[in-house]
């Protein structure tokens, strides 16, 4: 199996200046994920926690409710060197499964009309969980303290520079898990994927922070997991703001220390005042 | 249609200061790619320039090999209301099709042994052009005035702090073609189908640029339009420089002002001294 990061050398240059070195890279590979033998997914993929990523996967597609509807993941071995780069999943009989997900469902529609507030609906159709009345409220100061917890954790990141991390948060603002991936989507798979595995569905009072940019599928995959609340160190997209508006759920945007955009829910970001974050 | 942009109500947050404010999003919207009426694929976009995004889409999937194999594209009209947000495509009898395209292929594999090297063999067997032998040689001069080109032509970046750019440059720097989008593979596919469109495939002796990271998909659909040379103002990942290397296409990584990595292809950078930036 390949490690999370790769040495390669490599040419700097810096005005006139031109030397040999090396660097160290995020390690980003091929997982394909096969149910009962047939493959239906290869994302790009940074190594590591792979079991995670499938199961994150196969909830935030609703393919699975539960983790435990799966009941068995290995890796794909045969003929060829094994590269634990193939993982079939089992599934359990009263999982929806594929053709009841919302994956490739896009093959099945017919009719014109495809939208943003489509999308919105099958989020809301496929979800298992509400967080419209989770009771978690936020206050600033636990937010404002987010971000840094998670760049604590991040060992990763100062190496390479390439790494997305998703991490979450109790209602308390404690660091739950944090996983990292060259993909932004796999990190939040990754990290709903372990909570899965370990029975904690749904993710009720907590809080998940993306190191980045805040897209649509990011709001979804919270949902499916039943996270009520997200955040994002960058910018959300309009989308995402619907389907957190629509579900009223807390959407955070630009956290950065003490200023933070709340682009929706805020009425479950308290008002209190800040205090310096422990 | 919906705008690049999206102005969304919100609530800012700055130590114990609390204000109502409006803020410009990046729009998000789906967008369903038909093939002769039958769905294919949907993607997450910033809507615009959806007839690029498409041809891009399936000139680096390898289901057409030319723009004028697409003899037609319209978006998709029926009952309900027009929503833009799908495209149906009509495929020359020459096209290779979806059938040829690696796109949707890992149903088709059934053998254990998906690595890395798997998917850059795959781009070697499907790309109609090779890049080993395009005379583009780039010095660090012409290189470290890119991001600042390309920063230039993004009116939208400003106002959203949401958007990936990728820029297509010819061999003296200049500026062909710039296109944004929420996703960053979209934005390639954007200034590739623009491309594709235009007959100017194979972009040789062009250089592209991405905003931000550098993985393997975005050097697989620089490598699919015949484009010789990759820069990243971010990092690269590992299988982005092997395919690289493997493919003799120049990786700039972390371009930024007169530094930058070369983490492939370091013989077509050329070691003429810097000179200031015109």
């Amino acid at each position: 199996m390949a490690g999370v990061t790769v040495q390669r050398a490599l040419v700097r240059i810096a005005g006139d200046d031109r030397s040999n070195g090396f660097d160290t890279l995020v390690a980003e590979e091929p997982l394909e994920i096969r149910i009962d033998g047939e493959a239906v997914a290869v994302t790009m993929r940074t190594p590591g926690n792979d079991f995670e990523l499938a199961a994150g996967f196969l909830l935030t597609e609703g393919v699975v409710e539960r983790g435990d509807q799966i009941t068995e993941m290995r890796y794909c071995t045969g003929d060829e060197p094994q590269q634990y780069n193939q993982l079939t999943v089992t599934l359990a009989a009263d999982a929806p499964g594929m053709a009841a997900s919302g994956f490739r469902n896009f093959t099945t529609t017919s009719s014109c009309g495809l939208c943003g507030k489509a999308s919105i609906d099958a989020v809301r159709t496929r979800s298992p969980y509400s967080v419209a009345d989770d009771p978690l409220r936020l206050s600033p100061t636990i937010l404002a303290a987010l971000p840094a917890r998670l760049r604590e954790a991040q060992r990763v990141f100062d190496a390479t520079g390439g790494l997305h991390a998703a991490g979450l948060f109790d209602a308390q603002g404690a660091l739950v898990c944090m996983r990292e991936d060259v993909g932004r989507h796999n990190a939040f798979d990754k990290v709903i994927g372990w909570a899965a595995l370990e029975g904690r569905l749904p993710l009720t009072s907590h809080v998940i922070l993306a190191s980045g940019r805040a897209g649509f599928e990011l709001v979804q995959k919270a949902l499916m997991a039943g996270i009520p609340a997200l955040a994002a160190v960058s910018a959300p997209s309009s989308l995402a703001v619907e389907l957190a508006d629509e579900a009223g759920m807390p959407l955070v945007g630009f956290l950065r220390r003490e200023r933070m955009n709340v682009y929706a829910g805020d009425r479950r970001v308290t008002r209190l005042k800040l205090r310096t974050a422990d």
